[in-house]
C-alpha cells in the first residue's frame, strides 16, 4: 500500500482538522445569542435577522445590511514571533466592526478565515479563543468561520487571519458624514495604543533598526515589555457606540463617525468629510500613549509622517452637533471610553488641518 | 529628510493602494444590482435587505442570512505560477456560493480578502476582475474587499484569497436534509473539473513526481494544456438551484443538497444524511472528466482515496422526493445543467456506500 500517495502523506490531514473543528466549538458557541440557528455540520451559518420572541425581540423596518472584511496586517507576524496567537483574534474583530459601526450598524454576526502552514490544533484553538472573545466583547455572534492549511504558501511560524463582518442598521439612521457642518464638535476615543495599523513600519524600526527583541523591558514604555505594548488589541467600540446611537433615535445629532485605521486621522478623516468642510485638529488636546513618542524617537520618524501611519492615541471619532457634545462626551465617558475634544469642523476644502 | 524612514521605504505603499482602487471600481461597480447603496469611501459596504420598488421587489416574512467564508486552497499556488490571476477569483467566489445554496439562500452579496508580498495594481486587477466575474454569475454584488500587502508574510509570487458570502432564505424554506427519506432520488450535477479541493495532492504529483510543467499538452487530456485543465473555475450552481427552488414555493420537494468540496462525495454528503439513512452511490452513473483518471494513473491512487479527495464528476448533490425526480432533472437540464441520477436514499447508518 506504501506505494499509494495518500492525503495526509502530501502534507494536509483531513483529521486532524475534524479533530480541532470539535475543540474550538466551544469557544464559538458561547458567542450565540438566541438569534444563530445552529447546524452542525453545515455548510454556512445562519442568523435570524428578525426576532420575535420577547426578550430578545429584534425588528428592522427597512433593515439595510452593513459588511466589511479586513485583516490584521503584519501584526500577525510579531504574534507569531512570541507565539501569542489569542490577541491578534481581537484586533482582527476590531479592524471589521469598528468600521461597520462608522455607518451607525450595529454588528449582528462575523466569520474568520485563517490561513496556517500546519494545522496545530493547540495554536488554532488560541486563534479562534482570541476570534471568540472578539465577538463577545462586539456582541456579534461567530458563525462560521475556515481554516485553511497551505504548507507552501505560508512558511512555518507564518500565517493569516481574514475577518468578515455583517450588521445592520434601519436605512434612515445611516450615519455617512453627509450632516457633517461647520462648528460640529469632533471628539476623540482614546486608543488602546497602536491597534493595527502601521507595523510593518513597527517591525523595521524596532527589529530591523533598533535591533530590539519582543521580550525587552524598556524605560521608555514604564518598564514594560515591547512585545506586550506592541500586541495590546484594538480597542472594540461597539458597545459605548451601539448604546449612544440607541439613545438619539429621533434627532441625528452623531454627524459621522471615523474608524482611525490606516492612515491615521490625518488618512481616515477625509473619508466622512463634505467637501465643503475642513476638519482642524489640536494635537496638544489628548494624550499619547508612550509608544509613539518611543517609536518616533527610534526611526527617527517625522511628527507629520506618524500622523499619516499611526492614530497616535485617538482609536475613533465622533463628529456631532455643537449643543449636544457635551452630554455625548459625559455619556461615552460613563460607558467607559476616554474621550477628548479634540477639534471642530470649519469651512474648507475636505481636509484635515493638525493644529 | 533621507534619515527618516517614511511608510513607503517600509514596503507599503499607501499610494500605490489608492491608485487600484479606482482601477478595480468598475469591476466591482459592474456586480451592483438597486439594492447596494453605493458609499464611495465608506468603511463598510451596505446592501438594502428589503426592497420595496417596483421591478426589484423583494421582501423577506422571517429572513434568515446565511453566511459562510472559504479559500481556494493550493489552486491559487498554480495560479501564480503560470501567472493567471482571474479564473482563481471565480473559483473563490463558487466556493463560498455553493455552500450557502445547499441551505436554500439565495446569494445576495461577496467581499473577498486578497493578500499578497507586493502590491502589483495588474495583478490584483486581474484577481478583482475574475471575482467580479464570478460574482456576476452567482447574482451577487462584490460589496467590498480588502487587499493588503504583505511583504514579510507572502514570498514572491505566492498570495491568498479569502471569499465571504451573504444569502438569504426565508425561514420556513431553509433546506438542512431533516427530510431526507429512505426511497429518495440523489441527483449529481456536472462538475467543470477538479473545482477547487484536492491541490495539495494535484501539486505533488503533476509537478514534484511526474515532473510536469503547467504548459505541458497531454494526450491524457485529448492535448490540452495541463494549466488549463487544473485550473478550470468551480462551476457555480446558483442559477438553476435558485430558479427550481423558486418553482417549488409550497411543497417541499428538495431535500437535502450537498456541496462537493474537500473530502468528496464520501465526506460530503453525510454532512446532511439523516443518522438512519445511508446514500447509496452508483459510481458508474456519470461519466467522469479525463483528468481524474489521469492523476489516478500518475499518482498512482487507490480509487478509494480519489473518492476521498476530489468531486470525481459531480460537484453537487440534490437528494429529492422519488415522485418528483424526473421533473427536477429536466428542469435542471433546461438550466443547462448535466444531471445524473447517481443514487438512491436507503435505511442506514449516515453513511455513503459506493458501488
Amino acid at each position: 500500500m506504501s506505494k499509494y500517495i495518500s492525503y495526509e502523506q502530501s502534507g494536509v490531514s483531513i483529521n486532524a482538522n475534524e479533530q480541532m473543528v470539535r475543540q474550538i466549538y466551544s469557544f464559538v458557541a458561547g458567542t450565540f445569542g438566541p438569534r444563530v440557528i445552529e447546524t452542525k455540520n453545515g455548510f454556512a451559518g445562519m442568523f435570524r435577522l428578525d426576532y420575535d420572541e420577547r426578550l430578545f425581540k429584534r425588528n428592522y423596518k427597512s433593515a439595510v445590511l452593513v459588511a466589511c472584511t479586513d485583516g490584521v496586517g503584519s501584526k500577525v507576524q510579531l504574534a507569531g514571533k512570541i507565539e501569542k496567537f489569542d490577541t491578534v483574534g481581537i484586533d482582527l474583530v476590531a479592524m471589521c466592526v469598528n468600521d461597520m459601526l462608522v455607518q451607525g450598524a450595529e454588528p449582528l454576526f462575523f466569520l474568520d478565515y485563517l490561513a496556517v502552514h500546519k494545522l496545530q490544533p493547540k495554536i488554532i484553538t488560541e486563534m479562534v479563543k482570541g476570534i471568540a472573545a472578539g465577538c463577545r466583547l462586539a456582541d456579534c455572534a461567530l458563525l462560521g468561520g475556515e481554516t485553511a492549511e497551505m504548507p507552501d504558501t505560508y512558511c512555518k511560524d507564518d500565517f493569516d487571519m481574514a475577518g468578515f463582518a455583517v450588521g445592520v442598521v434601519e436605512r434612515k439612521r445611516i450615519v455617512d458624514g453627509t450632516n457633517i457642518r461647520k462648528g460640529d464638535v469632533i471628539l476623540g476615543l482614546a486608543s488602546s495604543g497602536l491597534h493595527s495599523n502601521g507595523f510593518t513600519l513597527v517591525r523595521n524600526i524596532c527589529f530591523k533598526k533598533a535591533g530590539l527583541k519582543m521580550t525587552d523591558m524598556l524605560d521608555e514604555l514604564d518598564g514594560a515589555a515591547l512585545g506586550d505594548v506592541l500586541l495590546e488589541p484594538t480597542r472594540i467600540y461597539v458597545r459605548p457606540i451601539v448604546k449612544l446611537l440607541s439613545q438619539y433615535k429621533v434627532k441625528r445629532i452623531v454627524h459621522g463617525m471615523v474608524h482611525i485605521t490606516g492612515g491615521g486621522l490625518l488618512g481616515n478623516i477625509p473619508r466622512v468629510l463634505p467637501k465643503d468642510c475642513n476638519a482642524v485638529i489640536r494635537k496638544s488636546s489628548w494624550p499619547k500613549h508612550k509608544i509613539f513618542a518611543f517609536l518616533q524617537k527610534a526611526g527617527p520618524i517625522e511628527e507629520a509622517e506618524m500622523f499619516k501611519v499611526f492614530n497616535m492615541g485617538i482609536g475613533f471619532v465622533l463628529i456631532v452637533a455643537e449643543d449636544f457634545a457635551n452630554s455625548i462626551k459625559k455619556k461615552l465617558t460613563k460607558y467607559d471610553e476616554k474621550v477628548y475634544r479634540i477639534g471642530r469642523i470649519t469651512t474648507g476644502t475636505g481636509k484635515v488641518i493638525l493644529k
